[in-house]
């Protein structure tokens, strides 16, 4: 059983072309024992983003701090604290920090096989 | 792509024999297009608990609010918000909440096929 604060996981930037004031801390990652999915905690500062793209593994989300929006193809949907969302695979989709705290969201991915 | 507050999931009670108190929102479960993971979230009123058991398949947890413990074999763990954990499969466990407010957790656990 692993049981931890995730303020101890460090954050590292996300360095992907698109990505703007992005960091991901692994909770549970590619050197845990997680045995079918990853678990990831995102922050996104005022005025960042995400890479707008899409990507054949899903996203399982839930908005923890701050507000922003997840655009899509043709819409864009608004986030606060205690949304959930599922980004089906190689639906296009990115996190827009459109407040003026930071955006903070867990993002669960499976493990690729 | 499904975004949504976790508020608009009913709250079903859980009547797991050893559950006190619990109760459960399938916020990406089995009626969703969620492929491999399900997202639930788990609400523990002050003095209760769920079953202490163990099963074949994991958790991913994230606490949300309160405060509390997981109870593990020989073992218990503090948890509060911005704690998370893996219990690994057949791993001993049960949560409890040992606060006055109620303790609110992100529970995720893979599809079983």
């Amino acid at each position: 059983m692993i049981v931890k604060p995730y303020s101890e996981v460090p954050a590292e930037n996300v360095e992907t072309a698109g990505a703007e004031k992005v960091t991901i801390r692994w909770l549970l990652g590619k050197g845990s024992p997680a045995p079918n999915f990853y678990l990831r905690l995102i922050e996104v500062q005022p005025g960042g983003h995400s890479p707008y793209h899409a990507h054949p593994a899903e996203h399982e989300i839930f908005i923890l701090e701050g507000h922003g929006r997840i655009n899509a193809k043709g819409k864009s949907h608004p986030v606060g604290p205690g949304t959930f969302a599922l980004v089906e695979p190689n639906e296009e989709h990115q996190f827009e920090n459109t407040g003026s705290t930071t955006l903070k969201f867990l993002c669960l991915v499976p493990i690729e096989r």
